[in-house]
């Protein structure tokens, strides 16, 4: 029970604390945690004797948070914890609580090396049948290791972000062009922050997961199709996503997320030991995407084939070392239903199929449409944990 | 002429001097440019006054020196040659040099974003015959747009760290299984390191190059071709090149390559407008390939299809930002010639045409082996400037 006005019961109550870096008045951006409508000031709760973090909460991003390890992000969180709900705590803590609506969000941490996999069965089922209609809709590897490549680390950016159309090149049955791109789309995925690294040469068992990765963060994977389709063979999708990558503001730990936990689907053919994950568990985390403010699609993170863990696994196999900041997702999620996929390229079938938005025809992004990414979890005794959004609006090409 | 001992002459002369970082004695990693056999200690030289860089050389990384943009490096460089040829300046030089055997080279600069390109047609034409016989070696987009993707920042290493052997999923025709990897190939590249950033949203014309590019370094992109043909499909490589990438200790300014700029291959179809750079310029790099120091290989980068400034604009035409680090490289640089390709697979097509290489025969790297690559250009004069070199050598896998 928290005594911050308006937090009981709300999805960002006391269960959920997730992380931040704001800018607020005249202060330096600062590592700060969601409670309701509020933003504590950690920075401010270090400095003033509150909170220890080894002086990791008055920097411009998480990363010297994220490096602390989890027996640290663990006791952190319980003292915040303390602070927010044992009443002697409020005449100390109150005035570092910012009102949500004044708070400038920023990228909540440094982003060191990006990796995108391609983990959902039904997203990669159903892009199969978009594209090789009458084969087989997955290819040979993808049940034998989640599929992944690297994305560009410097254009991700922080929910609100404007997001420019991009120019390219597209195949047209005249040959390629140059232009806008006219097939703009989206792909919701969760993202995976870790914090402790590596040494080159080593792996991650996957039963090593929670040591590694602070918590999750809700990904838009803003994709140009007709860039990617033309550019993408043999070395993958490139200019088609490296334009922008939205990330939530905030950086739910995996400490709020552990009634979360739920088994993943069942992997047929078996994997390859170091994919083995005990427990193989994936996330019941219910994303929601809305365009234009319709709410068009509900996917369910738990149909994941790949679990987390797995990804991580696979990532550090061969030796790959991670660092501080290191973000990967999960590919975009797709449920088995029409009303469960994560992209408009299904939704509306490669454009064959256009839907209503807000009274509008659709079938991939306009100028001036907006994107909000949403997702719920189960949290402790029946409450829920947000997870925060992420929104964009399209902007017109340069 | 310079006035240090048994530079005069070298392909490290003062028509070169290459920038890098390194640690000497128990003095903190600094800047330091390379002359013959010496390191001129930048640092030193700045607390001393008789250079003037804005505090950036006394930094464990070039970074800060290459946000500074082409003015101030072509200042520095001015002064360092003034440093290292007046005979006025050696009372107060002299003591800043440190033998370069003496001195431990670190990685030059914190790589931000890593690209790899994929334009040599001779290369791309070998894989494609290699890999696809009997179908046309070029994929349709092959001559339209520079082919490239991102791949991992945080495993680029210095020249001289040891490489593990990655271990994978390779497939067999028992289906795919897990181990070391038992193909494991280099490719010899040049790669380019960006020194002045961009805003989101913005495009980089082919004529800028020089403005944001502040110099080359030899790159070794270690490539697990078995883990590689496995994974690759429909996203591209990933874990078959994320375990190492070996680039040389030193960059090589621009300023010093300008008598290697030479008129790139004629390209056919015409390009699109961003990829018109006028002049059509490669560079005329002279690489070796030295495999446990007998000479395999000598791919010519003036043969290149694609030119560093095209792969800039193309990298930039969809909007995505550049940082202060980031680094693509050519992809393999190979010739018409065998006696002129940028890896082994080519070299031994696939395997089935083993070398021998110090009287033993290879297909592929074996535990203990060793690959150098050194690449020269045409200095002013006659004279010649040296890339520097990068190496390493293959341990067991873990």
């Amino acid at each position: 029970m928290t005594w911050v006005t308006g937090a009981e019961g709300s999805a960002y109550g006391v269960r959920n604390l997730p992380y931040g870096v704001f800018r607020w008045g005249g202060d330096d951006p600062r590592v700060g945690v969601r409670i309701g409508d509020h933003v504590l000031d950690l920075a401010g709760a270090e400095a003033a004797g509150l909170v220890l973090a080894a002086g990791a909460l008055g920097r411009p991003s998480l990363n010297a948070f994220l490096a602390l390890g989890r027996p640290q992000w663990t006791a952190v969180r319980q003292r915040v914890t303390e602070l927010l709900t044992d009443e002697v705590h409020r005449v100390a803590v109150e005035p570092l609580l910012v009102p949500l609506a004044e708070a400038e969000l920023l990228l909540p941490f440094e982003v060191a090396d990006y990796v995108d996999f391609y983990s959902s069965e039904h997203h990669a089922g159903n892009v199969g049948q978009i594209f090789r209609p009458g084969q087989p809709p997955l290819l040979p590897n993808w049940k034998h290791l989640p599929v992944g490549y690297h994305g560009r680390a410097g254009t991700v950016v922080v929910s609100g972000t404007p997001i420019v159309r991009p120019t390219g090149q597209r195949a047209t049955p005249q040959g390629p062009v140059c232009g806008p791109s006219v097939r703009l789309d989206i792909e919701a995925e969760v993202g995976f922050v870790v914090g402790v690294p590596t040494t080159l040469g080593d792996r991650v068992a996957a039963a090593d997961f929670a040591d590694h990765v602070f918590g999750v963060v809700l990904v838009n994977d803003w994709s140009a199709r007709d860039i990617q389709a033309w550019e993408y063979q043999p070395l993958g999708p490139f200019l088609g996503k490296s334009f922008a990558t939205s990330v939530s503001a905030w950086v739910t730990p995996l400490d709020a997320l552990a009634d979360a936990f739920v088994p993943a689907p069942d992997q047929d053919p078996p994997v390859a030991e170091y994919l083995r994950d005990v427990p193989h568990a994936g996330l019941d985390l219910r994303l929601a995407v809305e365009w234009n403010g319709e709410r068009v699609s509900e996917p369910p993170f738990a149909t994941m084939y790949w679990t987390p863990a797995q990804q991580l696994a696979h990532l550090t196999v061969n030796g790959a070392s991670l660092r501080t900041g290191d973000l990967y997702a999960s590919g975009t999620v797709s449920g088995p239903e029409r009303g469960q996929v994560g992209s408009f390229l299904e939704l509306t079938w490669g454009g064959a199929e256009p839907v209503k938005v807000g009274g509008e025809t659709r079938t991939f992004l306009e100028d001036g449409d907006t994107v909000t990414l949403t997702a719920t979890a189960p949290g402790p005794d029946g409450t829920t944990v947000a997870l925060g959004e992420v929104t964009g609006t399209i902007r017109p090409a340069r």
